[in-house]
């Protein structure tokens, strides 16, 4: 389902599935690594309303797992390219990885793949370093925020029949959210 | 033999063989891509003393394809990650895709990899703003002249024995270049 790839180096195909949802690529000699590109294969796409969260993790110093949200791949949005150069000293975010005890090693780090529900994913925030290029980054980012919101808001859409009274509360069009 | 990636975009990997040791493969919306990855799949691989010249080529504004020489990919380093983004504007350079009269569609725009010797690749220089980010590109960029550098330098390498006698002419033991 999904693809690896370290600039410069041979690409992954078969990711180790640590759980029904969760797929680990080894990325060895992490250190000299600067950007790693996470794809689908297009052989089999999300189920209707899921997408994948995409995962850097290292080992700190004391061979702990640090995870850090690089940020997603969907079936809108197939692949995505991270740098991942300036992230080893950051600190680790909240993750979906902490029951699957991942053998730590020095050298090797990992990218984590895990598929949740579209709504979940609108609630996580990247590291922002991730992104590829600081004006891409910021657009893409942008962009990005602006389709989660997109997402997120028009998972609350309502018609008009399906309203509860209430003449106090504002709606939005849902095409107004769309085109802006 | 090879695959390409455009960043947000499904994987493609199946380009057309418009030449027994020419690929190309199709970039529709050009406009909007920003990174393209390509490389090699890993199933076969370039004969021994060859690789790939990675080339961009788009439609200048009277129709004109304009190539552009964006790097290499070879065993040694299966793939490269190209910003194409900043090129759209760029001069074209010399390139071995002129027999193939490629049929131009303005928003489409093509890769092309080229199969040639590494002694031939080693004198080529790609568009310096092709590689991914200013930081890595420099270091990336010097690393691949020094390479082309060695490679180049070494292809004139000989032994003391082939030396024709000449006492003014000085070398350089390869070694020296090699850990420079």
């Amino acid at each position: 389902m999904f693809g690896c790839l370290v600039a410069g180096r041979l690409v992954q195909a078969a990711p180790q599935q640590v759980a029904e949802d969760k797929f680990v690529f080894d990325l060895p000699d992490y250190e000299n690594i600067n950007h790693v590109v996470v794809f689908m294969l297009g052989t089999i796409p999300f189920p209707d309303g899921m997408g994948g969260s995409v995962y850097f993790c290292y080992p700190d110093q004391s061979g702990m797992a640090v995870w850090q949200l690089l940020g997603f791949v969907t079936n809108e949005k197939p692949s995505a390219i991270f740098k991942i150069s300036g992230l080893k000293s950051g600190k680790g975010s909240q993750h979906p990885f902490g029951a699957m005890n991942l053998p730590q090693t020095p050298t090797v780090a990992q990218i984590g793949i895990s598929v949740e529900l579209l709504e979940s994913l609108a609630q996580q925030t990247p590291v922002a370093s991730a992104a590829v290029s600081s004006v891409d980054s910021f657009t893409e980012f942008t962009q990005k925020m602006l389709d989660n919101f997109y997402n997120f808001a028009s998972s609350f859409a309502v018609t008009q029949a399906q309203m509860t009274p209430n003449p106090s509360e504002a709606f939005i069009p849902a095409n107004v959210v769309l085109k802006w």
